[in-house]
């Protein structure tokens, strides 16, 4: 098959690699019927990441099992699966307290964009989808993967509840969804920080009552501006930079909760400072598997559409296209079609 | 009168003062019954946090209010009361979220090692105790004035619940009070961290169930040992190191919540690190306030004994000896007596 490898900073290529084969007993192989290109990697794309060797890209999938291992109980030739980007047993003490993504026996799961997909210890990793999707439906069900999955825990992290102020920091796919995510779990008010008219507009589709354009001492300004000078209840951080984890806490209300999904990168937080704000913090690698089930069923039901994250649609050998676009920020989030 | 006053590294002078005066007509004047060394006083003590002006110490302090400002409407002269550290008008957005300690117009109470006191914003700080208190129970109820609510709001922070395993970190007052607080809410099992005998001996009597002679990394092996590997589902961190606040994220389980209230000296949390540990953040100053009514209760009740943590006790004008003895460790905490 052809794949994509990362070789370097901005140096993507879809090239020639074995079919994956299954390794374990209790692996799974699965036909990719959709994937794409995730804001995490542009860490590594844009060199901020370094890499020791060409590596294989891609960790958002769906599609149908092709092969499974002989340990396998559940996951069965046929089926139309979801999976996450950590492969998990679903069964360790750390799964059933519903951190699926700190298993005791995770695994990453790379090489996703590609035509076929290994995924490790599939009976835990792999929820079924109950019916063979629609094309149509395909962008909402692989978005679930892992930015719907990831928005949602930052929501779940920032204990989003009826009635409260939800701000979210983070424009990207997992900011606009951890607002969709927000206004399904009933925020009466949430704030969108964006500058960018196109995902103004999706943020507000998704129901973002107010947009700040502001940033950093600004932002936060505003935000405790709307809020009668208190901050947010609850605040969504989805960046990873040291900028917008202050930005996050010192939006936050006393004793209010920043909930932080994007992967940090450089940031450091001063213990004497975070003392005095009197926020709860609480984030990580998202358990996306403990959601899939119940994502599966909003998307299912038409309850959610997170495949509008997705505003451009490629063949998976254009890949590198997909990198580009949303490195220089015309794409939200690149959709790639084996 | 004569007062405590710092004037430099381990320079405590016991020394003729003016007596405090009504400055604003919500302060009151309360005359000391019983005041303390906390360890707080030991950062500036050791020279760790400088102080650039000799500066009165304590903010411990119970006794009878002896004059009040025109403006107070529940504050009485006569009445026996207990307040905390920072002074709260308990009316603000933020008092009303239990949040006291961060309260809009919040304001240091120091000078409390003396035997007149002003405490500003007195109808929002002390709180009544509902009877004149016998010589005996006095220890009890000047611990409520901060090293019993904050070892409490430590075991809050940390979300203690019945049947649940608690690590406490730091075996000074407030570590042995947050096991003290951890037994009351219900934990099942409760490890303290301590090498010091008549520590490990209060902490037995306050509920510990697993003494943790071991410190650092072998500290954190040795909990989860003790937990089947998973770690502590609570943690609380009462000590304010970087190697103290470590040991308790380490000891803390996936998911699980570290609740610190030692004040960070030096300590930096990176973000990267943080995020894969999965748990929970909360703490900073605690907000006694809130709990000094339940706390009363609980010790006129004789439901809890916190004043067990004195084991020293000197009249007032000895408070160099209580600074000395805390510092060489030779005591847990001193009770002084104007």
């Amino acid at each position: 098959m052809n794949a994509t490898m990362l070789y370097g900073a901005r140096d993507i290529r879809f090239e020639a690699r074995p079919d994956p084969t299954i390794l374990q007993p209790t692996d799974a192989i699965v036909r990719i019927a959709a994937t794409c290109v995730c804001g995490s990697d542009l860490w590594p794309y844009r060199g901020i990441q370094t890499i020791t060797a060409p590596t294989p890209m891609g960790h958002e999938y769906c599609g149908v099992v092709e092969d499974v291992g002989s340990n396998l109980r559940h996951v069965k030739p046929g089926q139309f699966v979801i999976g996450s980007f950590f492969a998990s047993d679903n069964v360790c003490p750390v799964c059933n307290h519903g951190y699926q993504s700190s298993c005791e026996k995770k695994e990453f799961v790379g090489g996703a964009q590609a035509p076929l997909l290994r995924v490790p210890l599939a009976d835990g990793t792999l929820v079924q989808v109950p019916l063979m999707p629609s094309q149509d439906t395909l962008p909402d069900l692989l978005a679930l993967s892992d930015v719907m999955g990831t928005g949602w825990f930052g929501a779940v992290a920032a204990q989003v509840k009826p009635g409260t102020t939800v701000a979210v920091v983070g424009d990207g796919a997992v900011g606009l969804l951890a607002v969709l995510s927000a206004a399904h779990m009933g925020a009466e008010r949430i704030l969108a920080m964006s500058r960018h008219p196109s995902r103004q507009k999706l943020a507000r589709d998704f129901g973002a009552t107010d947009i700040i354009e502001e940033r950093g001492d600004d932002g936060v300004a505003r935000i405790r501006d709307i809020t009668d000078g208190q901050g947010a209840d609850s605040v969504i951080e989805c960046v990873g930079t040291q900028e917008s984890l202050w930005q996050a806490i010192h939006a936050t209300r006393v004793g209010g909760h920043v909930g932080y999904v994007g992967v940090p990168h450089g940031v450091v937080i001063k213990g004497e400072e975070l003392f005095y704000e009197h926020v709860h913090l609480h984030g990580g690698p998202a358990p996306v598997r403990q959601y899939l089930p119940q994502l599966i069923e909003l998307t299912l039901n038409g309850i959610i559409h997170p495949g509008k994250v997705f505003d451009l649609t490629l063949p998976l050998d254009h890949v590198a296209e997909g990198y580009r676009a949303m490195d220089e920020r015309r794409a939200i989030k690149a959709l790639l079609m084996p």
